[in-house]
Parts: C-alpha cells; structure tokens; sequence
C-alpha cells in the first residue's frame, strides 16, 4: 500500500474515525483504524461493532493495499506532522512508514484482513435532514438519555417520523425532552430507536453547516449515516419505545413567563451549595407575580427572587436543580414559558409553536 | 463585621489570596479566607504557615469586624454573584450573609480569631523589579528545581543579587537553568532560596504588566513580595545553594546554530514513541551541517533531519528528549546556540548576551 495526501485531509478523516475506536476492548484489532487503499479509494474505518465509521480521504494512490494501525498512536503521530503532503507506504511485514517532509515514522501495524467489515445496509428508505439541525436536535435532547444500562432503550432515543414531521426524544425516568423538526417533504411513518452513543459521536463529527445535509437508510436492524466523505453505520435498539404522547399532558393550573438567563444564573448559584450526588431540591414559591427560588442544605442556604409573568393559581414546588438546568441550557428562546399542575405533577417548559417540549417530575421537598 | 464592595473587586482579591489556601491541611482553619475589616482597611488573608497573602479591597465600609470562611464555598459563590455592588455582613454567631441584587446566601464562617497571623517582616532592605520581568524569569527557570522533597534546597531557587545583576537559578540533578536580568540600580550582594512553591503561586497572582513594579523585603528566615493591593509573605529555605558557577563550564568543541522552532517540533514528534517514565533517549548526530535526531522505542521508530550552522567537530550524543524541550520553550530567541564538549559532558543552550544558560546532562545511549 502506498499513496500520498495532505496533512489536513489525513487528520481530519482520523478524527472522524476515531469517534468509533472503543476505549477498552478484548478485540485489540478494535483499537486500530483500517486504512484500505482500492478501486481508487483511500478509505479509513473504524467499528466498535455497535458503531462503525468509514471516510475518504483524498490523496494520489501509488499502490493497492490493506493495513490496521492502532489508532492512538497513529492519531498522534499525523497531528504532530509538519503541514504539508505526507506519503504513507506499509510492507508485506505490517510496517508502515509515514514521511513529511524531512521526517520518517515507522510504526508495527496489523493484519488488515483480520478487521470486521461494517453491516452492509440497503440503500432504499432515507430521509434528507440539514446537518445542523440535526446536530442541534441530537444536543438539545441527549442529555435526558438514562446512563444506566438497566433498561438498554432509555440508553437511546426515538427518532419518530410521521409525515414531514421528525421528533427526537429521550426520557431517563425524571423526564422527558422532545424537540421537533419539519422536513422539507413527507416521508413514510417510521420509529427506530438510536443509541445514545452513536448520536454522540455523530453530532462530534457532523460539521453543522446549514446547507450541508445528511441522508438517513433505515434497514431492520441498522442506521446508516451519510454525508461529507463519511459514512457512519449504527445498530439500532430492539424493542418498542415508550408511548411518551400519553405520558405528557396539556393541562395546566399555573403558568409563568421567565427570562432564561435570569433563572439559570439563579439555579446555578443555589447548586453551591449541594454537594454531588445529595439529592437536595430547590424550593420554588410563586406568589402572584414573584418567583422565589429557595435551596438549604448542610452547607449553607440561598434564596433569590425573579420577575415573572404568571397566570393562574399560587404554588411551592420542589426540583432537582440539574433537570431544570439541563432543560434551561439547551433552549435558544430569551424568555420561556413553564406550566405547572401542583406541587406532585410535573412541570413542562415547552414554547407555543411546539418545537420543544421538556417534562421533569418534580421533588417532594417535605420528605427530603 | 459589614461592608459593601464591587463584585469585581472581591473576585479579583479572593482569587489572589485563594493561591494560598492549602488543599490539604490537618489545620481547617488554614482552609478558609480571614476576612477583616479594621483601621478604615478590608483586608482578605490566607496562610499556608510557609506561604502567605494578603490583599486589601476597595469598598465602604458600616463596621468592623472578623471572620474565617472556607475558601473553597466561598470563592465559588462570589464568582457567580450577579455582577454589581455586593453586601457582606457577619454576625456574633459566625454566620457570613452574601447578598447580591435579589439573591442571599448564608453560610455558616469561623471565629478569625483562630487564623494564624502572617509573618511580621521589618521593611528595611528591599529590591524593586518589574512585575513582568519576574513573573517571566520564574517561567523561565521554574521546571527545573527538583519534585523529590529528599533535597529540600533543590526544591527552591537561588535568588542571587550581585551589584545590578539579578540571578534565578534552579538545578535538579539532571540540569540547570540559569536566567539573569539587570536591575535599574545597584544593591547589596544578597543570596537566599526561595521555595518554588512560593514563585509558582506568585507568578499566577502577578499581573504581567512592564509598567507595574514589586518592591521584594528580606530579613534572615522570609521574603515579603508587595505589588499592587497585595503583600506576599513566604519562608526561605534554609542552607547553602550549590556553587553553580563552578558547575558550568564556558569550553566546547562543536557549537550549533538552530531553529528553535524546527527543533522542538522534531523532538515533540519524537515523544510520541516514549512512553511516560520510560527513558528512551533521542540520539543526535551532528555531521557537517547536518543535525539528525533518531529515536527507537518499542513503539516504533522516528528519524529526522534539521539543517544548521555548526563549528568544530562531529558528535553523537543522547538526551532526554523532555529536558531539551522544557529549556526550548521557555527560549523567546528563534535562533539558537547549542555547545558541545563531548557524548558524556552536558550540553549548554545559551545565548551571546548571558541572558539565559540552560546546562543538561546527556544520557548514555549505548547502555540504554
């Protein structure tokens, strides 16, 4: 194998690829990048057997040819080349040479034929989506997945498709986000279930550029990503999501009107005085159109009052401060609207155009 | 206790003296900020026992007063007050109330008058210097005093004062960095080691600005540091320093002339193949004009050209790579001289003008 590149495209298709190198594995050829150089290609690829990525780089081809590098160690090395074309060659004994101008690596590769191969999906049912938007949707809802792997499909979320609508939502048993987009054309119904960690890496590397977009295939048991020069191929979660439009309700006994920044400094500078994993709440009282904000803990105690908007009926009712936190830092509006039933049902902070909807149940402050 | 002041102003003060808090201690006073208020002064002060800080803050004072308040809880809630005039006021029982706008904390603080006190040191002999020249000579030679506390002098550098002439010098056993700067006036020859830990957290608290100066006090067992609203007291170590004069030696039989730049991006790339506490050397060949820099490790290997000026003879010698580049970096010239005697005795990086001489000792590369 042998062929020649720039420095910058050899980097940036080794960040890409290595968003699917596993941290720790007991298939070490896991740990390696694939770099396949045929039919006039130079293809990286990386699989953790869950996620796999595959991108082209685009370079002058000298010879045909297959190799795995640890991915570490060739990541570092490209980074740190000077900047200008690199000509990378390997031999029959798994040896590769990467030279840049005045300097030589050699580097002990592995046998590439040993490498899985990425899930072959059939390219039939895709969907069209803006690589920003879907970067953004995959940010303002993958917060709520459930880190514990008890109930494998909180790990995930539901990207639900009906018409020209798309809704991506997660839900980790405190609470529910749903975003929701329009497509530009209708698409058959469709509800698959996608890791969490696949829509991670994926919102690392897409590049967020509005006119760029992303094509989505969806075969039984596989998602395939494709825009750019890369391909990403996930499997999907089996199972059926949770039902989340019954879970969700439109009624409401009190709404307010807060600007944003204002309720976020304030939540932030109450959560001093928690320490991690002391489930303390934060105490909210809203009495005609004061919004106090109250916390007390070991430490010390805090109250702040804010001005708000309201309708309807007086309430006191207790949060965790980092589920109001996680919901407040991902909305783009400057004054946003909660709804709240009574002290034991959950709040909803949701726009009225309904593009997002975030649920959290709140504490029992008597309790704790 | 009770006084207003600028959020800006208490920041800034409780980030200055927070350099002194210990984070460890069997002492918890040590781990909280005195604040005092007296004699028309609010004064904020920390005290490690060998280092110390004060610092005074601009505000209007309603009444005298002390208290001790960790300095963890309360740093962290000034800097996320609102950013206008904040009111501090203490009662009898030692609980600190914060308020800032519409939010209160309250926070539970010590008797101060459990803090120990600084070190009372009599301002007579003194040296002045600019804030930026000091604060860039310890940059310059801090990452060589020694991180084992078996020699406690190691752990320090010789502040060395001869006529008009400023010396900071710091050796661990592998290599020594000697930067020498020249006084506005003429002083008395003073010598005294000043603990590195001390020089670290001053060179974060001084502002870097040319125009500004620090006046330095000296009695037998301390140094006091004055600067701006702040007084920095600290422990001399005692002993004598080493006789680094009669250390380095003037004589050479190869000297090169190199880009500095090229130089530390070679040996950079050559640590890619090093793995941590491995001492791998770099070799380097110098022939002609010529400078090669090798590595071979069980990583891989590397090798690499950089053209140079050079006199007298050819040399093979072996370094640790992390010393060379811990001297380069800390090098403002773009050019720079590397003198030789032979592959056992150490190389000098120094300039023309005896700003900077950065001696390290080689290793032995047949053996390793």
């Amino acid at each position: 194998m042998e062929f020649y590149c720039s420095k910058n495209n050899l980097v940036n298709a080794v960040n890409i690829v290595s968003k699917a190198v596993p941290s720790k594995t007991t298939m070490t050829i896991l740990e390696c990048i694939l770099i396949n150089v045929s039919n006039g290609k130079i293809i990286l690829t990386s699989n953790d057997t869950e996620l796999g990525i595959e991108t082209e780089i685009k370079g002058e081809i000298k010879d045909n040819g297959i190799i795995a590098i640890e991915a570490k160690l060739f990541s570092e090395i490209v980074r740190k080349l000077p900047d200008n074309i690199v000509h990378i060659k390997s031999d029959n004994n798994y040896v590769l040479n990467i030279s840049c101008e005045k300097n030589n690596f050699s580097i002990a590769g592995k046998d590439g034929s040993d490498f899985p191969y990425l899930e072959d999906v059939e390219k039939k049912d895709f969907i069209t989506i803006s690589q920003f938007t879907l970067k953004e949707v995959i940010r303002q809802t993958i917060f709520s997945i459930s880190q514990s792997e008890n109930n494998k499909i909180m790990t995930g979320e539901l990207l639900d498709i009906n018409g020209n609508i798309l809704r991506l939502i997660s839900l980790d048993g405190h609470r529910i986000s749903i975003r929701k987009i329009e497509l530009r054309q209708d698409y058959a119904s469709l509800k698959v279930i996608i890791p969490g960690k696949t829509l991670n890496e994926l919102s690392k590397i897409l590049s967020g550029e509005i006119e760029k977009v992303v094509n989505i295939y969806f075969s039984k048991s596989n998602a395939v990503f494709e825009f750019d020069n890369t391909v990403v191929v996930t499997r999907l979660i089996e199972g059926d999501y949770f039902d989340v439009d019954k879970m969700v309700s439109n009624e409401y006994s009190t709404k307010i009107n807060i600007d944003k920044k204002e309720l976020i400094s304030c939540i932030d500078r109450a959560t001093l005085l928690v320490r991690e994993n002391d489930r303390k709440p934060v105490i909210i009282t809203i009495n005609d159109e004061e919004f106090e904000l109250e916390i007390k803990s070991p430490i010390g105690s805090m109250d702040e009052s804010i001005n708000i908007e309201k309708e309807g009926a007086d309430l006191k009712i207790g949060f965790n401060p980092r589920f109001l936190l996680d919901a407040l830092k991902v909305i783009d509006d400057d004054k946003i609207n909660i709804f709240f039933m009574n002290s034991k049902a959950p709040c909803y902070i949701k726009d009225d155009k309904g593009k997002y909807n975030y649920m959290i149940l709140p504490i029992n402050f008597n309790t704790v």
